[in-house]
């Protein structure tokens, strides 16, 4: 933490704030420059001493150094995370592909659509039941049968499922369906769902706010890392922008970013980062381009029948002819896709 | 719902989607103009029917025109409503203030800033419990005992209590001790809380969030609102914007657009909608001149030894001074300030 | 500026910045704490080095301490300044508006409306000849013939005008008509205007950008002081946030924060501010109350038949009724409201 | 355009607004929901109408239908526009790398540069002369001499030259050297600019103001296409998010965006779009992935001791290690990279 005085602030003023940073049990050193004095605070600081001196007289700025997340940074872990789910590992040389409808509807549509992208090559059924909606009149999913079909569907077609989970007291319902808890962009500060995810254990899958920065993300990461669960991965899937032709505006740039601050696997979500289905095929191959460690795609029978967000998901045949872009694009970079079960587990 | 169709779109593009339309039990209003078609939908339309028109062949795009707000809206409810709480009323012609610290330290600290508040003429006491926190090793709030606090203090002092609830497991215990609940920025799209306030039949505040629109924040509100709860007010308390110099940039604007969108009554926090101290006397002065119902100021004995957010704390001189400066402000655009509860209710 | 090393960074690295600074003919001033290394930089830094420094091995990043602007900075410049445009001081104990229409249509419209704002209170008329427009589809002013019409009605009625130039060559043509140089929103950083405006010496108003911060704000007024021209006063006229029910979001805590950090004037217009002339009077009187030195408000005679920006103009009965809200919320802050020239100067 | 009528508007209010678009030469269309009252606008409406017809009583808001650009639109102009530079076509099949230095420096930085970015196979020479910066006290380029050097470099080396151009009247000197003009992102809406550029006649690239929405990229576009002058490309060079890691967020969705809605070439330049030379060549990668005509890059002989943007630019080596990586990626997606020309031009 740095102490930037004021210009011509006094040498009593400068007194007080060593006097403050030395009873909070740290040290100063003291830099006298052409224009300002800044004092320099050592030791171990805690977050509330940047308010606290701010409000010194004479005190310019106070300007934090250290960075407030430890645990998901790469500077503390310099080796990569992977998270395991099924056969599918996350995070290593293979790009993994989730798929699956935005909102479970019922059997035939989930299991047509399991079957259809696990036969493109998709490794791991997405499908929500509990669905956050800005407005109460919209459709918020079927809840717990929600949950038995992705268990039931998850038997048949050996797919690991990932499903949200949109509230502290239903983390151990979902957990005892699904194999990787999905938390919301509108959760993602969502405090006390964080812990509780971190202390259920699972694997679990964190989306970026809609206009949260890359630092607030990592400090919600860290809540679930500071309850033990390190089986934690990312998910970018588009930022609130001025942009209005596109739903969110897709921040392929924190793929890199992520990587290089942090040891967490991080995934991309075209279909909510762009809205439209036709934006889908070329933002997933940029963001594979770009480095991501899987991709999240929306599939549907009937797009335009769905009951949620079919603007933004693909059918059949399009998410089979992106598949095939995909693959010459992950090798292009080094990677490979990976390869769903090919027997039923059971 | 309007229907826009691409330049150039056939005949056949048309009627499917007029087919479509009248498959939903709808309505169709052709109107060829000079370059496009539109289609209007006529009937009482649903959400997703939006995105379903909007994936057809030769569909542009697809423009709703009811609000998609109701309960909260004043073209459906014109009167003002009030909200009632002990002795003062909020939405009425007199300003609010709500005052006290950012969160509960003790009750040392909570007692003197009750007293010292009221004598300066706050009507309600604010002091947060559950403090959400960007980062898990923040002071995040002394918790239930904070709660038996507040409701010692409010003994004393006899100002009602207004104070955060952060999940919908802990409503009910909050309810028991607070005369309103809080529901922070972050909160805002948090659909299980809102329900759940909503069920509780409290007095209830929602703060906008960091970047919601009016229309996402009323739709937050309509959660609550058609839950039965009728007692909400709505907080502006700034949003994200590029400025780095203060922490939020208060959108005093939104409490006149309020008045004329909606009838519940809208309260500002200038505290937190600038972060800095200096800031918050003419900001709330500012937000008083545009008309809003009430304020919320954070107090602090000492705002550079305070656990949370002392940079944005007024000391008891301050505040002192700053509501000698709100009466006549109040004065001027036709309003008064609410006095205080003479003595103390048992 | 202040170099922060990575976690682990070695002696060499160091040494290889310390190398790096004495270079540049400045000084060092190392500081190890528990976790990282920290390099004061010590003399009269120059904006490149900032990138130079970054680049270097084992810099985890690099800090600016000083301020980039000076001329405008109320830490070198502590007296207010203010502005003389006629028997107007802009920058004093009381509050000018400037009032007029968006754009100028015609002789009537132009003298009515003068007529009319000066009745009312206005000291200064307002009027658009050379008008920035999105669309180059748009009404885009009369161009010179308009100024000639401004010079003539400030003779009939004494006010002094105020009108935007948009192009460096067109600065000497503007200024021999106008009494103050408007610089527009989108012209906020067309460095080249900038100059040629402050090589002018005629007293401007520097509108801030649609998405400046203050930093950047203070940084373009700069390169108008900086050609000796000290006659300028800023104005706060919306900045783009995701709102769209108005047309920008008007920043009023820019007006304390601009009176702390600077000593030029600043104004508020909140035609543009909102875009919606009902939202006008109580943005005015929230500008008021927070501190602005003046008031920029579009009126014309006929508003729902001007050629630009009609929905954002106050009618004569509406201005009218707003300059009586005004005095008595001015009063309430200490200050009292400018009065137009009593007799027409010739 | 379509005008919502408010909930319970009078018959009168409908008849006065139909009276008003009957007064515009226009006919209305008259359509009753359940809720509320539509009036179609046909024929061929101007833009401010909108305004006008929004300030009639009773009318709640105004649609406008209709797209405002049309000379850049795909709809008006199906087939691809190609941009010719030598014997390079920007547009076509293969994607165009433009590297050079972010400002001109001397004769040796550019020449050593130039060959090095030639060898490794970019096409297009970069370099500033004229620099917009945020601050009066940066470097701001070499001015003429720099366009001197740039047309030396160019017959050395026989790869065609683009540089930014700053005002109206520098045209002329700027298109004597150079082959493209580059329209800076603070400039976007400088329309003087854009007109002076399109009578010019010159192959230009536009590029993406720092908050402009796509529609006001496309309006931009028209004013230099509606001067008769077709040789234009578009170029993403990021925009302002609140995310501060990078400098800017890189829009890549943009890129597939304007492919869907316009007929012109879309550039991308990932050393301004994200600010950090590491995370150029997966940003570059992303962006030909997702269908970019071109890439535009900053190089140097030493970043680190660059008189403007070292941090965002590459060295040789990296360069070089980028375009090996490129081209597979453009093969990946059905592309190839244009080489540079094999002989020099003279």
């Amino acid at each position: 933490m740095i102490v930037v005085m004021k210009l011509g602030s006094s040498d009593e003023q400068v007194a007080g704030v060593i006097k403050r940073i030395e009873a909070a049990g740290l040290k100063e050193h003291l830099s006298r420059g052409v224009e300002r004095t800044i004092i320099g605070v050592l030791g171990r600081t805690f977050p509330e001493l940047r308010d606290m001196l701010e409000m010194l007289p004479g005190v310019d700025e106070v300007i934090p150094v250290s960075k407030p997340y430890k645990l998901c940074s790469r500077e503390f872990h310099p080796q990569d995370t992977t998270v395991k789910v099924g056969g599918t590992t996350i995070g290593g040389n293979e790009i993994v592909v989730i798929a699956g409808p935005c909102a479970v509807e019922n059997e035939q549509q989930l299991l047509e659509t399991a079957k259809a992208v696990k036969a493109a090559g998709a490794t791991i059924l997405r499908g929500g039941v509990f669905k956050p909606s800005t407005s109460p009149y919209h459709f918020r999913g079927l809840g717990e049968p929600g949950l038995q079909l992705l268990a039931q569907i998850k038997k048949e077609t050996g797919l690991p499922v990932i499903t949200e989970v949109m509230s502290p007291h239903e983390v151990e319902l979902v957990a005892s369906y699904a194999d990787i808890l999905q938390i919301g962009a509108r959760n993602m500060q969502n405090f006390n769902l964080l812990e509780e995810v971190g202390r259920s254990g699972k694997p679990a899958m964190l989306k970026r706010g809609l206009s949260a920065t890359v630092q607030e993300w990592l400090l919600a990461a860290e809540y679930i890392l500071a309850q033990g669960n390190q089986q934690l991965m990312l998910c970018e899937r588009g930022i609130r922008t001025f942009e209005t032709y596109t739903r969110n505006t897709m921040d392929i740039s924190v793929i890199p970013v992520i990587e290089k601050v942090s040891h967490l696997p991080i995934i991309a979500d075209p279909s909510h980062g762009t809205g439209k289905w036709y934006l889908v095929a070329p933002m997933a191959l940029a963001a594979a381009a770009a480095g991501a460690d899987g991709l999240m795609i929306e599939v549907h029978p009937n797009p335009d029948l769905a009951l949620k967000d079919g603007a933004q998901s693909l059918n059949f045949g399009n998410f089979q002819q992106f598949m095939s872009q995909l693959r010459p694009v992950a090798a292009a970079v080094g990677r490979s896709v990976a390869s769903p079960p090919l027997e039923v587990k059971s």
